[in-house]
């Protein structure tokens, strides 16, 4: 089960830090982009290999210190067949290396349809009368405005192959509320959204409490992931926001259970593109990106582990 | 801009209804899957072939009568980068063929993600500097969970290069009403998203009234759609849901405006695939689908425009 696999990932890494993987072509190492234009000129085959081998590169730098990853699709759709190629085979090089993979696609469609992107992404493809694994993801983000029908068939999927969803509860963008939080009776959509969320998990729960529905609840809302936390008690929580969109490591902890589980934090640019920000700007020398994203893993680590028990020590979180 | 080649080209075909392109392997023609299987092997490389094969089909049977193709694009990732690869060929072909293409990917993320996406299918990538198009598609359906952040990208990029979105207002769904329906003081949360919809098309208008910024109503609601089309007045309507999720032509057409305009009907199955339902049963002989879909093309457009004269007949449209 993916939740299953999930919390033991962070209880040996120590860590609920997940890299998240958006490789724009205007971030990457200008070594890595000499080398690809000069293989393929300035091509969306280039393109790929530019972010094929910066994603390798991330992934061995950091598969002994985060449980997981987090490729978004976005930016691997922006560079065509190329950018979805490379997207494929970061997937099948980070399981190599023991990490789980959570795709950032926030799929969402009426069932038939939900179930072809269910298929896709985390179960099986039917090719001709026999089932096969495509890209055959750990988990998948999903949208929930289509209500349970389009939201049912990943679960089924989740219960067949041992896979997760993270359904989209309170997004980490400034404008989020604009639909999220607008009232309904007694309670906001978000609320709402996550009470459907701890009902769909009902009879799915594991060993360690966790169902294979979890959800989004970005740092940038602190106060809102108090509130969510206490409605789905067994889901995961994905944790956006971290760093380049503002929110703070405490921000991050109020998705998390107190032993710690309960939640991962992402951390995309800042953590990936650590070697472009300003607090990494003085070291970097052009070349040293590797071990700057290294470093900054560590700090990061270090930083949500302070949170943590600063948290725990003002008794604000719960079993 | 996309609005004024889609009123044209619905004026020249005198057909509202787009053909949806969802190539589920189980459904194509028996000669296709042979052929494909006897070329390539049960592998995603034949679905690819096979796909391509009948989407091309098709798309030659219907471009001097429908105005647009719209590939769901869940059914393509099913099948994985050969069945991307195909897509992309598919959208390349139905250009040269005149047709409009509405790319269906309900795709949502925070702002500087959804540039991604819509740089992706809408707008251009940067390539080592250069701008260059990828699928240079004419309109994409989006979801609006997220709220304007997640939106305005699209709608730059509509603005830039005359492209359409649609949102996702009221869905054709059973469960739509889970969320969609919620009651938010006097209105429903579809009815403000409509709303919303109608605040960001304000300054965006063309010459025959209509904004960039569409609206997905399924045929499954025409109640809701009359509220839909009164609050939306200058958007684009895409209207799934009809036959085989068990809209008629009549709840069709409450999202059209009295002259015709303002509304496209989607027919993705029980048109694509006619001769896999029971009307065509008795005539299909396993050879003669191209036939039995062009005739069900014929059969939906008048059975459209009957349906429409009824309802301005009856003064239910305005204008």
């Amino acid at each position: 089960m993916f939740t299953h696999r999930l919390t033991e990932r962070i209880k040996e890494m120590e860590n609920p830090v997940v890299a998240g993987l958006d490789p724009r072509l205007e971030y990457l190492p200008e070594s890595i982009i000499h080398e690809a234009v000069g293989l393929h000129g300035k091509t969306f085959k280039a393109a790929g290999y530019a972010i094929r081998k910066f994603n390798e590169q991330v992934i061995d730098v950091l598969c002994d210190m985060v449980p997981a990853i987090k490729p978004q699709f976005a930016y691997y759709e922006l560079y065509g067949l190329e950018g979805l190629s490379a997207l494929y085979d970061t997937v099948a090089y980070a399981k190599g290396k023991g990490l789980l993979v959570i795709g950032d696609g926030k799929r969402n469609d009426i069932g038939s349809t939900a179930k072809a992107y269910s298929d896709a992404w985390l179960g099986k493809t039917n090719l001709f009368g026999t089932d096969v694994f495509g890209l055959d993801l750990d988990a998948l983000t999903v949208n929930p405005y289509l209500g349970i029908d389009g939201i049912r068939p990943f679960i089924d999927t989740c219960v067949q192959y041992g896979k997760g969803i993270f359904v989209l509860v309170k997004t980490s963008n400034e404008s989020s509320g604009e639909i999220q939080d607008l009232k309904v009776g007694e309670q906001t959509v978000y609320e709402r959204v996550a009470s459907l969320v701890a009902q769909w998990s009902e009879g799915l729960i594991d060993e360690y409490g966790y169902s294979p529905v979890g959800a989004v609840v970005g740092a940038t809302y602190p106060e809102q992931a108090k509130k969510t936390r206490q409605l789905m008690p067994n889901s995961y929580i994905l944790v956006p926001g971290y760093g380049a969109q503002g929110g703070t490591a405490k921000d991050c902890i109020p998705s998390f259970h107190k032993d710690g589980t309960g939640a991962v934090i992402n951390a995309s640019r800042s953590l990936v593109f650590a070697y472009k920000t300003k607090r990494w700007s003085s070291i970097y020398n052009g070349e040293n990106y590797l071990e700057i994203i290294r470093e900054e893993a560590v700090r990061m680590k270090k930083e949500i582990k302070e949170a943590f028990s600063e948290k725990i020590e003002e008794g604000e979180l719960h079993e």
